[in-house]
């Protein structure tokens, strides 16, 4: 098998491993270890008599949900087979473009979705190391026929953009694709999405993902909010069903579950924090500042090599980021999970440095 | 809400009907009404721990099953979200070609997936009523720059082609995509699946679909079966994940489920020539030869209002045939369902012949 180039190929690492995959601790795939709440499990099994039906074209009860929850009218969301589907279309919609800037380290589906329709891509580095604005962004330059792809907060960086960074840019751009897979992590009064703006900028689509935080990424759901125009053409490109009916079911009862969101936002709040911490007080790693449910780590060694030891010798699966541009050998990335399954991968790591040294 | 153009979409005839859509009794989507089978319900529970986990990308599994099953090897084959996801890519496909050559009347979504990709389409008209070879596509024309896309069993006729009229073609066109969507309806020996001939011919491309026999297109599950040229660059072309893990593991339990399989041709058998024989003996229906698990009905009046008039008295959906170019206000589709439901439909069709006159 392959190396994979995405977090949470199970089957590729348990090869290594020399165990079952669900012996696996997987902190490669960013999926919230809370979930999936019990909520969309009784959903999921009370949809199982519709299984039968085809699912409704317009997902009618879905966009009924998402739009009071993002207080935007139903026929500016358009729900997909995963956030990864509906990068396919915004692929296609950026390749109409002169070209599109892509911020680097990006997430490798970026490549794929522009490549697939010919997209011209320009890759331009950040300073991951910076925590200032975009400056490599030229604001003098003209982006008037150029397409804009960004992922807020970040990944693997886990740098988290302020709106009001990103807001000048959708005045420069033909069109901005922000991907907030994560930004569901952060609470309310700390999210920075753009969601607000759709409707008053008609040049900016937000992808969003569910199976993140509601720990169903192998059920696949995500929307994208933009203007009619927009959806409509995407919906006329892809086929009539792209989400299965108990996605729909699982996503109304996790945007209905507010109980299992503060749950997240309170774990969170000191999870990261002590991670990033036990992270950075081990010598030869040095945590990037994060934002949300995933830590970026620096290294002194080649992490591709740690990443096999911990999988060979605790069974432990880590993201590398040989798949991203400009990281290379001497980063790793990890998810946030339980404090015990903290206390494993610390360990882990110690018993690696101290066999390095 | 609009007229839906695809059977199934009980959300706008519930509200026509003034009734749950639970309370109809489906007659539109042509989907075994045996299933699921309940071998298909336990994986389906026994992989919700597997939720969390993303599919795995080279759906290994599910392709080995496919592999024996059909006895081509695992990388001819790419599972699809519904045979619909994959549709679309053959659209592309078909779309850097001169032009497709489509058999009218034929399904709605194969105009979506090759205009999406701004085929250009020559529909060739079909005599519905003749059993005879495929003389509408002229032996002599030049085909060598021509797609041709065809569905068989042909849906909504029932037509079935033998694999000796398609055959010539393969040799005559530059890319043939047969979609045998309801082909698994035909025990083996009756089949006319061209699935064996895919590896001597390179420009042979089919779709097959496991929702309908398996009663799951909630769950959306279908595969390509074609060279791995195109089966790679359609994996490029879309997002690493589209077929969920439930998906995956239904479809595996449902191909293992040999028992139900046995128990569908069983039923079909007989159920299928009674429909026929009972529809036949209502004046002013004439229901052409039928071959699987669908009968398309010819009227003596408008079968838009026979569809109203059956939802609003009995909940009994039926398919009009509006969407299909050709076909018109003349002609519905019923799927075959069991003695007691068809019970109920002849009761609701007699009903309304009476009332005409």
């Amino acid at each position: 098998m392959n190396q994979p180039n995405h977090g949470g190929n199970l089957a590729w690492a348990a090869e290594i491993a020399g165990c079952p995959a669900s012996s696996l601790l997987d902190f490669s795939a960013s999926i919230n270890p809370l979930g999936p709440p019990s909520s969309v499990i009784n959903a999921l099994q009370a949809a199982f008599v519709q299984l039968r039906n085809y699912p409704d074209p317009n997902y009618f009860s879905l966009r009924s949900h998402l739009s009071d929850l993002h207080h935007i009218p139903g026929d500016w969301i358009l729900p997909g087979n995963g956030s990864a589907e509906l990068l396919t279309w915004a692929g296609r919609e950026l390749a109409q473009h002169n070209e599109t800037i892509l911020l680097t380290p990006a997430f490798g589906d970026y490549y794929r979705a522009l490549t697939a329709f010919s997209a011209k891509i320009k890759a331009i580095p950040f300073d991951i190391f910076s925590q200032t604005l975009l400056p490599e962004i030229t604001p003098a330059a003209d982006y008037s026929q150029t397409g804009l792809l960004l992922n807020n907060p970040h990944n693997p960086t886990g740098r988290l953009f302020r709106k009001s960074e990103i807001l000048p840019l959708l005045d420069q751009f033909a069109l901005v694709v922000i991907d907030e897979a994560f930004m569901d992590f952060l609470p309310p009064e700390q999210s920075q999405s753009l969601i607000s703006l759709v409707e008053k900028y008609p040049n900016l689509i937000i992808l969003r993902s569910l199976t993140k935080f509601y720990s169903l990424p192998g059920l696949r759901l995500g929307y994208a909010i933009g203007h009619p125009d927009y959806l409509q053409r995407w919906q006329a490109w892809r086929d009539p069903w792209p989400v299965n009916i108990l996605a729909e079911a699982a996503a109304i009862a996790g945007i209905e579950d507010q109980a299992f969101q503060q749950q997240t936002w309170d774990w969170l709040k000191s999870a990261r924090p002590n991670l990033e911490k036990n992270l950075a007080s081990i010598a030869g790693l040095f945590p990037l500042p994060a934002s949300v449910n995933f830590i970026l780590v620096k290294t002194d060694f080649a992490s591709s090599h740690l990443q096999k030891q911990l999988l060979m010798n605790h069974h432990l699966l880590i993201r590398d980021c040989l798949s991203f541009a400009k990281l290379g050998d001497r980063f790793f990335r990890v998810a946030v999970r339980t404090e015990a399954d903290h206390q494993k991968l610390l360990q882990g790591l110690t018993e690696f440095i101290k066999a390095q040294t």
